[in-house]
C-alpha cells in the first residue's frame, strides 16, 4: 500500500519540561495520520477498531512549533486484524527547504470487532488498504 | 459548607517547555479535587452533571513532582446549577514544613441534568453539600 | 482589532467518556489559536507571555472530528497585560452549510514579562494588536 | 530485580469517548510508575534518562475511577540504556477483593545522558536497580 501523509504543527500543550515534545504525543500524532488515512479511504474511524498494540521508537526531537508529516501505512492484514507502520518527520518551513528529519518511527496493531466480538478484517477494508491513497503519496 | 481536600503529586505529562505545569493541567487537577469531594460526600460523578462554566487565576507556578493540595467548597446552589470555588495550593514535602503556597484558584459551575434535559438540583445534593465532609478539612 | 480565524478539527484524544470533546481541550484550542493569531501579526509566542487569568463559558458538545473555528481577538491592552476573548465555533462540513454553531466563549489575560519581572506592554505587541491581522476575518 | 508497585485512580480526563481509558493514558502511568520506582530508590528522574523506545499491548479496558496499581521492573542493563518492564493491573475496590485484572503489558528503554551525550549506566542506577525496592512488591 502506498503511504497516507497528513501535516500538523506541533502544540504547546504537547511540550514537556524538558523543552521537547512529550513523548506520549507522537501516539496522538500517530492517530492523527489513521483518522487522516481513514477519511481519504472513505473508511469509518470508530469503536469497532480497538487499538491492540503500539509501539514508537525515538530517534529525534520535535520542538513547540514545528511543522511536522506524519505517515501512515497498512503493512500487515492479518484474519482480525491489521497493523500499520507509522513514522513522524520534521518538515523544514520552507517548501524547498530539502528532506524532513524522521523523529520517531512505530506502529500500531488495529482489531476489527462488532457488538458480539472480533469478526474478520471487512472486505471494505481489505479493498481500500490495497488500493491507492486520494491525496496520499 | 466545609473545603474538601485532596492530595496528588504534579505529574511530568503535565509539565510544558516552559519547565512548568500547563495551565490547563490545573483544570484537570480542579476535577480530580471534585471527584474526591463528591466520593467522600457519598455522591455520583456523571453525566448528569455538564460543566458549564470554568475560571482559574494564576498566583505561582507549579514544577514536576510538586505535592499539591486541592481544595474544594459549594460556595453557590442555584436552581439548577451549583458552583464550587477551588484552589491549588504547593504543600512542603516535610509534614511540619509550615504553611502550604497559593498557586492557582478559581470556580466550577455544573449544571444538573437528566435524559430530558436541566432539572433542579436534587435534594441529595443539597443535603450533602450543607453537611460536614468526611476526611475533609 | 479585528477578529483571528485559524481551524482544526477536533481529535479523538480530545473526547471523553460522555462522548463529547473534554472541558479542558477548549483551553487548548484557545491556544492554538493564540498562536496562529501571533503567526499572523509576526509577534513571538513564548515565555515571556505567561497566562494569568482564563475563563470558559460552555454553550454547546463538540464531537470527535468535529470541524472546528477558533475565533481570538485582542480586546483590551492593560499597562502589563492584554486581554483576548476567544470564542470556538462549529463549522459545517459543506463550504457552503451555513453559518456556524457557537460551542464555547472565554478570554485568557496574558502578562508580558522579561527575565527581571513584568514589563509594560511591547510597542510592537501595541502596534500589532492595533493594526489588521493577514489573513484573518 | 524486584518489581515496584503504585497505585492511583484513572481520572476522568484521561477517558475517551468509546467510554475507556485513552490508549495514551497507559504511557503517563507507565511513568508515574517510573517515577515512583526511582523515588523508591533514591534515583534522580530528569532530562538525563530520555525514552528511546516505549511499546504497549492491551488486554483489556479500564475506566473511569477504576482503581490500578502499575508495576515497574528493571529487567535489562545495556552498556548506554536499561529496559523496564511495565504493567497495569486493575485492582478490586475491597482490600480483600481477589487478584487484580492484566490490563496492558509493555516496556520503556531510557538511556543515560549527560550534556555531551549518551554515557555508561551510572554505577549509583546499577547498584539501585539490582538491589531491592523501598516499599515495593
Amino acid at each position: 500500500m502506498r503511504i497516507h501523509r497528513t501535516r500538523l504543527r506541533a502544540r504547546y500543550a504537547e511540550t514537556d519540561a524538558t523543552g521537547i515534545i512529550y513523548y506520549t504525543s507522537y501516539f496522538v500524532y500517530f492517530e492523527v495520520g489513521r483518522v487522516e488515512m481513514f477519511r481519504a479511504l472513505g473508511l469509518p474511524y470508530d469503536w469497532r477498531l480497538p487499538i491492540v498494540e503500539t509501539h514508537c521508537r525515538y530517534r529525534a526531537s520535535a520542538r513547540f512549533d514545528d511543522l511536522l508529516e506524519v505517515e501512515t501505512c497498512v503493512e500487515e492484514i492479518r484474519t482480525r486484524a491489521f497493523r500499520m507502520a507509522q513514522r513522524v518527520v520534521r518538515l523544514p518551513e520552507a517548501p524547498e527547504g530539502g528532506p524532513g528529519e524522521l523523529l520517531v518511527e512505530g506502529y500500531t496493531v488495529m482489531m476489527t470487532q462488532d457488538e458480539s466480538g472480533p469478526v474478520p478484517v471487512p472486505t471494505a477494508f481489505r479493498v481500500a488498504f490495497e488500493g491507492p491513497v486520494d491525496g496520499g503519496g
